[in-house]
């Protein structure tokens, strides 16, 4: 295993195994981390499969990932109980066996010390067992070993499902080895976000832009919602000369479009609108109620948003909207927790208490019950103040609870957006 | 299409199709949304594929679903610019063409017509095309129509990406043509929270019992980090049948496991203490430092928090932590923002300030700046205060600024559950 190797084509297919994956209990966002953090390192991913904890889906699945990618990525089915039979499909498929490595159970050891509490049992010690035809590779972060096979020029890798396990052996195990096996090639994507298009617009109007990007360089739409976020990849060249293909055509794109575009360099909106505020020095807090937080949630997940959010008000109950937001009595009785009204209270409330410059605000019904037929559930007030105005927008969603309280956070991120180019 | 019809076997097959998908740019949540949604109307989904916007990826998906699969459902790549291939791919791969259809083009008009501001353009325009070779149905909610194709005893629906679009056209259009079409068998799944238990300890403990089930169950161990979701599904019988079986050994499992149950019947933490605090009749307020509303966000996912869920604080700022929460400047100075004293002082001010029975306070460093040698990125601490006791838990979270928080997030949720248990 230590001869130098090449699989034979260095796209990677990852597989993520779990019956709660393909019956939607869970979101599988371990393919996501891993194909972001390949892409980052110069791999491509050519495609994400999920299957149940079945064997033969495991086996088919074995099957077509080998037969079109050089390198593949497993996550899943390596816990101690009974439904969890990856390694043993992976000594079917590569006919070999399990036996029991000691390096795998001292670290398993070592981590119930660390831990605490409780003895090793026969289920644990079942993990400790791994295929013989694999380098293990030790998990320091739990009890599940990575098996790393090499066959016919290419590479196969099972890894646990825990995500903080499966980012630390990717991160520290994983890439390292697959870096020194594999040449990978640059990729640099570039973000530009783009508002006041609808996409089919922005399409047509950049069309002949587009149709001269080189062959190095691809375009992607990706709408969010009512903003668009362009990315701009380049690969199959060196590093040099694909940032100055991207330097000289998003130039031109630059003056295309000129103040249509709000920011660049950052996936999220989140980070986009603090790279506004932050430009205008402008502070922001929040006044909460149907949200519960999210939208704060949403703008702290931008690293450094410290330097223009402040904070907020978490406004559930009434009697949080009168005490701390000051919204006066007799509106919440005349005009309803979910009123133009009370979100613009809130909003002034939230920005006066907090000393901002700019107060959001968001009142609404997210459901499933709390409707009525003047306000159904999906009603959701977003408000807006600053030291010299209050704006308010009205909407009325039609998604579930989950759904309402997404598209909520969303358009108050737009209204910001809205507010600040008025 | 009119004559009845049955698809050769009745396991579905998603297939995602998106270059951002496969390079991880977003987390791909219409798969778990789908087959959530599949599952409770009795369908099963045996593989979730997601591939790039490329049309040979998605020949082989199509290929290796209709080999395996009665019933294919793919979304994404429909939109009106040069990156969406998807309904040429089909055309290819379905040897037909795309003709223009006047339903979706008036779909399309009224859609802009509702919304205001633009033109249908060129771009819009090809949207309006559709394969020839299959049942078209319009999407009220977006402008790409949905094509349902018919072949070999198989179904293969293409429908948008765009999870709003892509609900409705599930719950309006698609869902009810399935059910019209193919006999679904009921799938019934029951939950069960268990506390005090790692996986493998729990496993030794019920492994007799489990061992028992009949064929027609089968359980699934969902850790949640340190609590458990126990998942009991049932399929192959008729509904009294299952419901009885589903009882009779939820039962034994009752009594063997007694208080480690903490809830049942949801799916969620957040719902799971939420029936704790609601049978407890006890009030919660929150004072979110480093989470930045997220914790709320989380609890207010679950149906009717309100009954629980006052609201909170979101003291991002020191000048917050001081002016509302109380919490004296003379601590912010000599301990620091983050520190047991301050997250302490956080949880009791905040429930004091909303008049909760109990106050959860998180202050930390998400990162990916702002640590130091004796407070590294990564440490938070997480106090709990009721009207008699402090109590606080100290973490140094290894993970990035997003797994930070969300493990944070996590973590305040677990003190809450051992608090109503001590």
């Amino acid at each position: 295993m230590d001869t130098p190797f090449t699989p034979a084509f260095k796209n990677v297919e990852i597989i993520t195994i779990g019956d709660e994956i393909v019956n939607g209990q869970i979101v599988d966002s371990n393919s996501a981390w891993i194909a972001s953090f390949l892409n980052r390192s110069g791999f491509e991913v050519n495609k994400i499969t999920s299957v149940p904890d079945n064997a033969q889906a495991i086996f088919q699945a074995l099957d077509s990932a080998l037969a079109g990618s050089g390198i593949v990525l497993m996550t899943g089915g390596l816990g101690p109980t009974k439904d969890d039979i990856t390694k043993h499909c992976l000594c079917t498929y590569f006919n070999t066996k399990l036996v029991f490595n000691q390096a795998v159970y001292d670290n398993m050891t070592e981590l119930f010390n660390k831990r605490g509490l409780w003895a090793i049992n026969s289920f644990n010690r079942s993990q400790a067992e791994v295929p013989e035809a694999c380098t293990v590779i030790i998990n320091r972060k739990g009890t599940a070993a990575v098996s790393w096979f090499e066959q016919d020029g290419k590479i196969l890798v099972s890894m646990p499902g825990v995500p903080l396990e499966m980012m630390w052996c990717m991160e520290k195990e994983i890439m390292p080895r697959l870096l020194s096996k594999v040449q990978s090639h640059p990729i640099i994507q570039r973000y530009i976000w783009v508002k006041g298009y609808p996409e089919a617009v922005l399409a047509e109007f950049i069309s002949d832009w587009e149709d001269a990007l080189p062959p190095e360089l691809k375009l992607a739409y990706l709408p969010q919602r009512s903003v668009m976020l362009l990315r701009l990849t380049a690969k199959n060249s060196d590093e040099t000369r694909l940032n100055e293909l991207l330097d000289s055509h998003l130039d031109k794109l630059k003056s295309l479009l000129g103040t249509a575009i709000f920011a660049e360099g950052v996936k999220s909106l989140e980070e986009a609108l603090g790279q506004v505020l932050s430009n205008k020095g402008l502070s922001l807090a929040l006044a909460e109620s149907c949200t519960g937080g999210a939208v704060g949630a949403r703008l702290t997940r931008a690293p450094g948003s410290s330097a223009y959010f402040l904070g907020g008000i978490i406004s559930y109950a009434n009697q949080v909207k009168q005490e701390l937001l000051a919204v006066p009595e007799l509106i919440l009785q005349t005009k309803g927790a979910v009123s133009k009204e009370v979100a613009e209270a809130m909003a002034n409330g939230v920005r006066i208490k907090l000393k901002s410059d700019i107060g959001i605000a968001l009142s609404g019904i997210a459901g499933p019950t709390g409707g009525s037929i003047g306000k159904p559930v999906g009603t959701v007030f977003i408000a807006l103040a600053d030291s010299e105005q209050v704006m308010c927008r009205k909407f009325e969603f039609q998604s579930d609870r989950i759904g309402n309280i997404e598209q909520a956070v969303h358009q108050a991120l737009i209204l910001l957006l809205d507010y600040l180019y008025l």
